[in-house]
């Protein structure tokens, strides 16, 4: 046996250093998925918060089955110093670096520090002939998807963005062949309506969900809403990235030369920008319900290699918090709606105290209720005295009053949860890398996130 | 190639089953590594610590040269539930799952939910004729190495585990053949002098670090502070962890039927419940040099196994905090002192700004400089008007002033050096997993904690 593991690794040894030793193995389909802002204490915290109370030990998730190994995720620099490195990336750097295996400054778009344009592997996969295709539950071209169709200095950039979708070509071949998530607004708009163009080029288009079902051919763009589907936790419709997900497999077929589909669980990370872990635990459930869905699908052929991360980490999650050596997971399952819904009720003037009774569902203190009234009137009194007459500094002022009162909720919802959090944007801890099927244990152990766009672009047979 | 990696996936599977396949492969010498409260984002920081900001890229370390998995750490309830699951555990129960692959309840030691004793790592090593050690920096008895050697209801029963470190017995003999740490006070006692004991045993006996170098024979014990050996940070001996391993690698040698030692790099641990960074970042460093040396080690021979995790995530630290994009490990890097040194200078009421100037080296701004003073007026206070008569009292009331005093301070250092807490205690985040030398394949990919003694036992082929 020993023997064997040895033969193993100098075979694995000359597979990192020869690039046809990675083609003699490739994965024919490649599927990528990130989970936006989800750090190490997210998959933990969703094995805490699916265990089943009755049992003695808790039960393994999706997540844990498919772990193989942690990745690094600083970024070149920021907009200022685009070199000048940066342990806490955003997720256009983060996206670059996944995309493209070259690191960037933040808000970057598959740019490198120079404002050079980087291959990405969505364009390469489409420069050799395979079928391309993202499913997202942002707008299609929010800063992940965006960094392997799109080349931007700014990642806000949304309207530009949306035109290179069209204007970027490989070869003349559009660099997605299917197209899922939100985003009509950038893509119907007065001075061009990108979305007839893509019909007019040949693309099958629906604009809702529930005309999922109708896409029968590639190439396909469907936009369900005008900018990101929002939080499932508010949404009617369940699974919705589990069900586009099974929408694009089945039309993305069997290729001759296969494919590369994209995969983002993208609203994660704004739950963690809304320090809110209710929403987290159930984009997180939305993202393991796909992963189990794809797992099945790569165990089905022989042909396929999944891997997965996270692009960064986002809040600082801690499961416990406040000296206390628990987390109550059943106090969590019991809110009934996202921290965005519970501000909007709060700005709204609801009776705080018949607001947390109705729609958060879980018991409130004396002190964080005063917390929370106190909080609403600030507030209200901000939005009344914000300068109306400026629209954009009206949005500043409105942002500004918006996350100081999540600020007072998140921290009375922690108190009551044990849950901490230490920012509303990102830090730089190591995320964890999933892989399943074809050649996973090529990303075995410690690597940087560039590594990972490496090994695939060594896997697609890139010198 | 794809045939060698089915034919050994087939092969690791049956090891996984059988213990026959387990032995057949099984190292002469484990040693075990514990970076106590090491949670992921601790390698990460000390990572951009330790990073040359002159290259464009960040350099590895040694713990992402070793990373296989992660691992959970939950435990099984608390002294009151000794089976109602709680998902942050604390050291104890922690050290038992890493020492008998046995849930158990939080501060238990070595005992099951039920208080029934469980076979320890050490102790069945020791059954099967190999040799033992256990290196630490805390005090020997502390909960973690407590739970390879004996058994208690309550990890601070300090004198009690004392005294089971010479009457626990395997077949007559002592659990550790070797034992380098801290704890004088607890094994030099009025009601017993345990030391004495050992040596009139035959134990080799120093009692000072400048000693060290006097142990020439086995066994030994060396007992190098009253409790533990105090922070790396503070003291002028440096890279204490790494001189004892030395030591103890050369005194265990090659025996006939191998060796296992218990590393732990204990006050990582206490750096996070001060919410310290510098002094975490410090202890961090202690510890990697010495695995730096434990991988040369294990490189120079093919027979031993290294295995390295943490028995658990303390205090919710972030990278990165407060919304900002960045984490300043340069200005983390110039603070002189740990925040016990800091927190025992106002104590005795030196003056905030001279303080901060000559001590802790870092810029403070109007508003960080008020905070400490009004915070150290409140605290000096508070121990004027404590319960002096009252011995228990007494005790209770400093460790609460100096936590609000801590809380104070390490808010001013979290928000100018960008570094987040949650808690002044653990949290339930999954740790890392780190393997190196033969079998380390065994630990790929996310595990229990119980999981990774279980396998262990199966290597030195407990059925």
């Amino acid at each position: 046996m020993k023997q064997i593991y040895k033969t193993l690794g100098a075979l694995a040894a000359l597979a990192l250093l020869t690039p046809s030793a990675f083609a003699a193995e490739a994965p024919k389909n490649i599927i990528m998925i990130i989970g936006d802002g989800m750090g190490p204490a997210y998959t933990s915290a969703y094995r805490y918060y699916m265990d089943n109370p009755a049992t003695s030990q808790v039960e393994s998730t999706v997540f844990d089955q498919l772990l193989v190994g942690m990745s690094s995720t600083y970024s070149s620099g920021t907009q200022e110093h685009h070199t000048k490195k940066t342990y806490v990336t955003d997720s256009a750097a983060s996206a670059t670096a996944l995309s493209t295996g070259v690191k960037t400054y933040n808000q970057a778009v598959a740019l490198d520090v120079n404002d050079k344009p980087l291959l990405t592997l969505m364009e390469y996969a489409k420069s050799i002939g395979k079928t391309t295709g993202l499913v997202v539950t942002s707008q299609i071209n929010h800063a992940t998807p965006a960094s392997f169709v799109a080349h931007n200095t700014y990642r806000y950039n949304y309207d530009d963005i949306a035109d290179s979708y069209f204007d970027n070509r490989v070869n003349g071949n559009f660099v997605a062949d299917l197209m899922f998530g939100g985003g009509q607004k950038y893509f119907i708009r007065d001075d061009r309506n990108i979305v007839k163009q893509f019909v007019k080029a040949g693309y099958q288009y629906f604009d809702s969900f529930d005309q999922l079902s109708k896409f029968d051919r590639l190439p396909a763009l469907g936009l369900f809403a005008s900018s990101g589907l929002g939080y499932t936790f508010d949404s009617p419709v369940k699974y919705r990235l589990l069900k586009m997900v099974k929408k694009a497999t089945k039309l993305l077929g069997n290729p001759d030369k296969g494919y590369f589909l994209l995969v983002e669980g993208s609203m994660i990370d704004w739950c963690g920008h809304d320090n809110d872990i209710a929403c987290a635990m159930h984009e997180v459930d939305g993202l393991a319900k796909t992963v189990e869905y794809l797992k099945d699908y790569v165990d089905k052929r022989d042909d396929t290699l999944l891997v997965m991360t996270a692009d960064h980490e986002t809040g600082g999650l801690s499961i416990g918090a406040q000296g206390v050596y628990q987390w109550k997971k059943d106090v969590i399952k019991q809110v009934k709606h996202s921290m965005t819904s519970i501000i909007s009720f709060l700005l709204e003037g609801q009776d705080p105290a018949k607001l947390w009774q109705e729609h958060i569902g879980i018991e409130i203190d004396d002190k964080g209720l005063a917390q929370i009234v106190a909080a609403q009137k600030t507030a209200i009194k901000a939005i009344d005295e914000s300068p109306k007459e400026d629209a954009e500094k009206l949005k500043a002022a409105r942002t500004n009053i918006r996350v100081k009162l999540i600020t007072q909720v998140s921290d009375v919802l922690a108190r009551l949860t044990l849950t901490g959090w230490t920012s509303i944007n990102h830090t730089g801890a190591d995320v964890q890398v999933f892989a399943h099927g074809q050649s996973k244990a090529l990303f075995n152990g410690h690597q940087d996130n560039t590594d990972i766009a490496k090994k695939l672009f060594k896997l697609m047979g890139r010198e």
